[in-house]
């Protein structure tokens, strides 16, 4: 296969543009410099875009389950108590986060179900250091109500903790009044650039957690990247993956030239243009939802219909040049995932459901063969 | 100043060839594929080579600072005793790093002075689990006796684990010879590659000690690596910095051609090159030796001369076009530190003495001017 000409339609690795990709061929720098002083804070300045927020924003080297954890251990500790939503695989990866730094108590709710807030309550009447939740659970497909649980962990005084690994940059996500103290992103989701960076914001209240913990990891301790981030000449605690900063200016620049209301509503349509098209190719959506949770705009999580597993649409799919994900864990097989983040276009969601159709057409699982494509179409017609 | 245009001479990040640096841009690819499990192992088999072991090696996203911290926080917990031995900036760091995982025994140096292998005795014969070392100490430029401390740690039972981060790739080291149980280095240093990559090699035996350790860091655990890397497709367990992988791959195709025995060669002729121009500027060296210990053979750590901060001549050198390093914490003014790690040439060398040269007659603190390029050039000729 010819890797030059592979479409990613998966959640994250995204594909990155080319002129992200081509300002990572810079030469490296010292890092405790003024130049990358310049590019750190230029990244910083259209993340508080991304995230809508005041706070400071750490930018680490590592992949978002760095970030996940710097978030969690920097401000857990032994007998901490952390209410943990688990409803996919990275909330049940925040909850064996959380119950490395502290004493968990997790919140189950069975994978894409959606969460029960006055469950919620309860747990969190009983007396938290913290919450922690994923806004979009990329495994399922499903956002959850951020702005709800806020309300809650605020109430209760619990920090509030959230993964927005795949809504940051490409859903609308406000930091600061929906309460998120740490709010986490890796860089390879909808802000499309390279893997290997994670960004964390900051609340002030975060700040005083951290300061009163013992015991904090050393190369994920985020008191040490606020502390270098605060110097006159802005740093990091640890030496920087370089290439990765240049490709994470390139791309928020890019985020910046496009709009971030504009880049929402391009994620949106194109997710919606998605179901649309899997209503009429009569497969169905994966997650459940309530009146307070809603489909992923950044993901699409759908049931593999009967006769064909899940991993062998990938396989089909990967046949014809498009990288689609399957199911995680105890999902393998049951279900296929859409990504249809970062720099997704139009023409590559119709690509996708066009190829799509053709396979299924192929194990004669298909009707009206078109008419994904054609509604598909129809929702891209707002855009 | 113009980027492009800057030489770095510091130890790390070095200077990247433009096809390591072009590798980067390649499209992104699914990180849990056949494509990316090649990479993978390419780059696992010349690393091997590099740390002359049958151990397994992981590849962690992270810096230097992020592989010494797998290798302690997988093998180290709570009541476990460490010997530390620190005798500058990094051995501090890992004596942090124990006194975080478990109980730490520093032997504590002046910087910059050498082992005393009798105490270290002293204190292993007391019980350690493990006892850690970095090798090749840049903050001051001396190289530690690994044969004779890897001789000790069998002796009295303890794990050996080594940062090479700035000796492997660029020195000898004979992981398996030496009995490393955990070898670390960074992937901006001897191999040249963009900084953002952690490798660790990890025995059977450090691999036992980690199956007993009841809490181990989450993004950091090396069992986590381990396992992902075992797999019958080469795995990471969490999404790796895929650019960076390009980019190590490339600078290891480097390593393999011009061949282990011929690059150690060329790294300890360009540092004697250095001495050797130091001697004739009437420049001390920094580090003092005993028997058992040598100047490093990838950064030159030098006393500045009376009359001139170390942090002048830095800038005195920036403002030229050359990147040298000053000294860290304490030591920040009375030395300067010049790199010759990586894929430094003799012209590079060159280069930099004679600009010395050149600021140093300016302030009226050379004599004898160009017979610092004499010398190392003289040195050179043996290549």
């Amino acid at each position: 296969m010819d890797l030059e000409d592979t479409l990613l339609m998966m959640p994250g690795p995204v594909p990155v543009a080319p002129r992200v990709l081509r300002a990572m061929s810079k030469p490296m720098i010292n890092h405790r410099s003024p130049e990358f002083a310049a590019i750190y804070d230029d990244c910083r300045e259209v993340l508080a875009d991304v995230f809508q927020t005041k706070n400071d924003i750490c930018i680490i080297s590592g992949s978002g389950t760095a970030g996940m954890e710097a978030a969690i251990g920097s401000v857990v500790e032994s007998e901490d108590r952390v209410v943990s939503i688990e409803n996919g695989k990275f909330g049940e990866r925040f909850k064996d986060l959380a119950g490395l730094y502290g004493q968990v108590d997790p919140l189950e709710i069975e994978w894409g179900k959606p969460v029960d807030l006055e469950m919620l309550e309860e747990k969190l009447e009983a007396g938290a250091k913290a919450v922690t939740l994923v806004h979009n659970e990329t495994s399922t497909g499903i956002l959850n109500p951020a702005p709800e649980i806020g309300k809650l962990a605020k109430k209760y005084g619990a920090l509030f903790i959230m993964d927005g690994v795949t809504s940051l940059g490409g859903d609308e996500v406000k930091v600061d009044e929906w309460g998120v103290d740490l709010a986490v992103v890796g860089s390879q989701k909808c802000i499309a650039a390279p893997p290997g960076l994670a960004m964390v914001s900051v609340s002030e209240k975060a700040l005083e957690a951290m300061e009163a913990v013992k015991k904090r990891p050393y190369y994920l301790d985020l008191k040490a990247y606020k502390k270098s981030g605060d110097k006159a000449r802005t740093e990091t605690p640890y030496t920087p993956a370089i290439p990765l900063f240049y490709g994470l200016q390139e791309a928020l620049q890019l985020v910046k030239e496009e709009g971030m209301e504009a880049r929402i509503k391009r994620h949106s349509l194109l997710s919606e243009a998605v179901r649309a098209a899997m209503a009429e190719m009569n497969l169905e959506m994966f997650p459940k939802l309530n009146e307070y949770s809603s489909y992923s705009n950044t993901v699409s999580a759908m049931k593999a219909p009967k006769g064909l597993d899940g991993e062998e649409i990938k396989k089909e799919m990967k046949k014809r040049g498009i990288i689609i994900a399957g199911g995680q864990a105890h999902l393998k097989g049951q279900i296929f995932r859409i990504g249809s983040m970062g720099n997704v276009s139009s023409r590559d969601i119709l690509t996708t459901i066009q190829t799509l159709e053709l396979i299924l057409r192929e194990k004669g699982l298909l009707e009206n063969f078109g008419a994904g494509v054609e509604a598909a179409a129809k929702v891209i017609d707002r855009l």
